[in-house]
């Protein structure tokens, strides 16, 4: 039986090309509305895996997956990191000028301030995701709606690019967590969420054991907890590098030094794909 | 002559209020359409100090501002929290079941997102601010417009809260930040936005200066930098406590364990209010 894989958006989508990517054609690829969806459908094992975005280098972190990941205790087990080019796509027929009602993701939008603060005269439609976008645009009726969306979603739905790499950043990428109900404790990577006492110093003390086992941190950040305005927690990546052994006596060392850690995963750094 | 101070938004929006409660009623308040519009107010000395927000709790640092202020030179001079509810706004006569077009600002919607998972069949539209929305709601024809606003907006605009506290986190506060084009050295907070070499330890032994000082980091990011895959800067907030004086020294040895450091401003700790 095909393993199934449920991801954000339909096909086309940023999602769906991380998920094609990662596990190639030998699985049945499960659209879903939101990211809670894709949580639902591997908590109750509806799929397998999930792959939903969890980071982009122009916006940031994706508070809300981290947030659904510690609620539903489902565990990243991989990632994937998609270059991500954004285009003003439209149905033959219709000019840049003609344009008035522009569909996208609030997350599309928020990769192309510079292109849109060029056309305020733009009526910003939300939907789904950006294939979707490309969908309403194909389907609908006159020529005066654009979607910005990706090329993928160009050619799945007939549309024509009349403005092409509309992102602010060239270098504007996707970070795709592939997450599962079981935890995995092979991969030369880790993702922790650790809190500690707001007390000057903390979390210097706590990141000791990651700096002296050799292991190169690739991201940290400061979240105030939900519903206290001066608790906070830290998202940390970290790499293994060539001391994986050294990961078992660490996190023992970070239990002493922290409140609490969630262990979001273990699992392999991801590769980067073009879109 | 009185002191000016542009905000982003109009009369009523989050960044006007946080104004109001910083400068109190001895300024005038110049409304801006974008961060870039108070930015460049502030630049070009058309206002002698900005307003505009930094970061969220629910939905993370707005990296937009982060990067305005780097590129164009100004500093941080001061800081306030605002506590922030939503609630859905509508003229007299409308139902919540009437409802089909919904005006806000992408933030605002990204904090609703529970509420609005509930009500699938509002249409979003999106505006420069959510004083902005509630003004287009009372001047809307037809009794079918919503706006996702404040308290005080609903007042401004003389509209009706029928769904109230609709965010996702009661406690959810923006912070909004204070500038100016000249930096100030007073205060007990500092920002700064410090690169380090990407080996194991690096951030690690940056941090040093700043736990041995006796400081209280209260916020730390990584972020990709703009236009590298695999190069980092880190957002860094701390407070000095007793330990004012030890900033000079702390801040020579950072430069030393550092590869850039730019200091975005030293500052008063900011005050929360409601709204």
């Amino acid at each position: 039986m095909l393993i199934k894989v449920a991801y954000l958006g339909s096909a086309g989508s940023f999602s769906f090309l991380a998920a094609a990517h990662y596990f190639g054609t030998k699985t049945k690829l499960v659209p879903s509305d939101t990211i809670t969806d894709v949580i639902k459908k591997v908590t109750i094992q509806k799929a397998q895996y999930g792959v939903i975005p969890i980071e982009n280098s122009t916006t940031g972190s994706i508070f809300e997956t981290y947030d659904l990941l510690i609620k539903h205790n489902v565990f990243i087990t991989g990632e994937v990191y998609l270059c991500i080019h954004h285009h003003l796509l439209v149905k033959n027929g219709t000019n840049l000028a003609d344009v008035s009602n522009c569909y996208s993701h609030p997350q599309a939008v928020a990769q192309c301030q510079n292109f849109l603060s060029k056309h305020k005269n733009f009526k910003l439609l939300y939907v789904a995701d950006t294939a979707t976008a490309a969908q309403t645009v194909a389907k609908s009726h006159g020529l005066t709606d654009a979607a910005i969306a990706s090329t993928n979603a160009a050619n799945l739905y007939s549309l024509r690019p009349i403005c092409i790499n509309i992102e602010d950043n060239a270098r504007n990428f996707t970070r795709f967590a592939v997450i599962s109900k079981r935890r995995s404790t092979d991969g030369n990577k880790v993702t922790l969420i650790l809190s500690v006492k707001h007390i000057p110093g903390s979390l210097y003390r706590a990141l000791a054991p990651i700096a002296l086992s050799g292991f190169n941190l690739t991201k940290i950040e400061s979240r105030p907890i939900m519903g206290t305005l001066w608790e906070y927690l830290f998202i940390v990546d970290f790499e293994l590098g060539k001391f994986t052994k050294h990961l078992n006596n660490a996190l023992k060392q970070l239990r002493q030094n922290t409140q609490k850690i969630t262990i979001l995963g273990t699992y392999t750094k991801g590769k980067s794909y073009e879109t």
